[in-house]
């Protein structure tokens, strides 16, 4: 039984702030010829953080409100769940600390930054990151929000599912990217109580395939390195709480190559007018490298974040047009 | 007294189809900082046909069937007014019919074509269209959609105003692109009713100034030519009926140049990760050039459109980058 609950997750919308809920869902028909199925985009990038991960920071923040607790709220983080914990945290007036790589995206720990969080940098990748705020977290007594684990953080994102749902009956499948298992999970969830025939379709890089794999041979694989320049969804090491729930939840995983991502990001820019991090891309990916199976099928491609450095959007995307 | 009408806007909301309803409205903090004032940004572009003209169509092309008027629809329009039409033409099989001149961006013809409407083209700029348009629905005995004179796409607009209210009154003032002026009335008119300390200010570029003109002046001033990138804008002939609107509604007007438009651009695709048209950078080239004024202040800005050729795009903005 996954850990997630549906009556909860319709009780957490009133514990967001609305500029993260109702986000635009619509049809794209150029996209969709583009890619030869219709494609129905739910944008997530057009709030505070440019990202989804406002909706579960806002119901961890939001919980532990209401049960008194105002410790310092900490999180690992690749930069858009830290930008979320500390525009939640600043929101309520709660002291939030960010601990992420020192690879990670520049950008996005400027907003962390600039969003009143204090950030912690550590050598080594994200998994690094999160071994360090778990020690920190026990030392100081504070709160650990820990991405997909903290089943806030999922059912956030499951308030996803309830505003793709009120489109109907209407989607073949649901394409979602795949880091942690949060947004997978929670959207997942939701589509397959309402509407059990759409599958739940999560995707991948190639270059960071450890929840893909742990899925396809239902146990936890870790992999030893990772290369991929979706950083928002980059991770080696699969929590088992989240693979249960995703094992029951999904219909399939897709790994994909970096070239789709890039094109998919491409695709985007030119049919929605959106600039998107890698990650938001992988479900049009996706779409490229499956052609045959999603032929004038009704997709709906989740738009998770838009948090990219301008140069290398330009240089990724904008040299090739 | 303006033409338009509080109850009637209100009523509109439930005429109008929901992908274009509720758009994303947020405070962005970086952007605020590079103009030094707050911005709200309220996004217009991430619906079927990448601006805000669904709203008003949508009216129109309702409110006509509610008196069982099903003939055709025919419009002048520089290519956004055309997709809205044809876009609501076909939702209810109205047939739909688009005069544009022979120089408008031929990305939002394509766009119209596919969505179904019939598209003609004339010799001449927007104002020859426009009389052509009027020339045929007088021959034909077709509906004639006149953008910012038939009142629906003035009140269609006003909606927008509703969703920025629900804000509450925090807004110094609201930036609006001044074209026609059905959004600037429709909008303006709004925030008047609601909450008439906020300034109601309206941007043209310099290029394109004869409703400016015609405000300032208080009459109706024609232009001889008109030349911008802001084809969603541009017009020389002021309505006399839309321009008594205004001059009860608007607080100001503002003419900008080209390149701060860019630059506006710019900002945009930079800190809201948007591609927009030039249009929809009125308000940002208007917070450029008049610092001093803004200052410190909270404006909400409208992004009306996106719909602007990838590779002028590119050249306009990104090889600035």
């Amino acid at each position: 039984m996954a850990r997630l609950n549906f009556e909860r997750i319709k009780a957490a919308v009133s514990k967001i702030a609305p500029e993260f809920l109702n986000t635009p869902q619509y049809e794209n028909d150029s996209l969709g010829r583009a890619c030869d199925c219709r494609i129905t985009l739910k944008v997530e990038s057009l709030n505070p953080i440019r990202c989804f991960k406002g909706r579960g920071a806002e119901l961890v923040v939001s919980n532990l409100m209401s049960k008194g607790n105002r410790n310092p709220c900490i999180c690992a983080s690749a930069g858009n769940l830290g930008q979320a914990v500390a525009y939640s945290g600043r929101a309520r007036s709660i002291r939030t600390v960010v601990v992420a790589s020192n690879k990670a995206n520049p950008l996005k720990l400027d907003r962390i930054r600039t969003l009143g969080a204090e950030v912690v940098e550590v050598q080594g990748d994200i998994e690094e990151a999160r071994r360090e705020a778990s020690l920190m977290a026990q030392q100081e007594r504070w709160n650990l929000i820990e991405d997909s684990k903290n089943l806030d953080t999922c059912e956030g994102a499951g308030t996803i599912g309830l505003e793709l749902a009120q489109l109907g009956e209407t989607f073949d499948a649901v394409l979602i990217a795949l880091g942690g298992g949060a947004m997978a999970t929670g959207v997942g969830y939701v589509m397959r109580q309402l509407y059990p025939k759409t599958r739940i379709i999560c995707i991948q890089p190639e270059g960071a395939p450890a929840m893909t794999l742990s899925w396809r041979l239902k146990k936890v694989i870790h992999t030893e390195t990772m290369d991929t320049i979706a950083d928002g969804v980059a991770g080696r090491f699969p929590i088992p709480e989240v693979l249960d729930d995703l094992l029951e939840i999904a219909d399939d995983t897709i790994l994909v190559k970096e070239s789709s991502m890039i094109e998919g990001m491409r695709l985007l820019y030119e049919h929605a007018g959106l600039v998107v991090e890698p990650s938001a891309a992988l479900g049009i990916a996706a779409l490229l490298e499956n052609q045959s199976t999603f032929r004038g099928k009704h997709v709906a491609s989740i738009i998770c974040g838009s948090n990219v450095l301008p140069e290398m959007f330009k240089k990724w995307v904008i040299h090739r047009i």
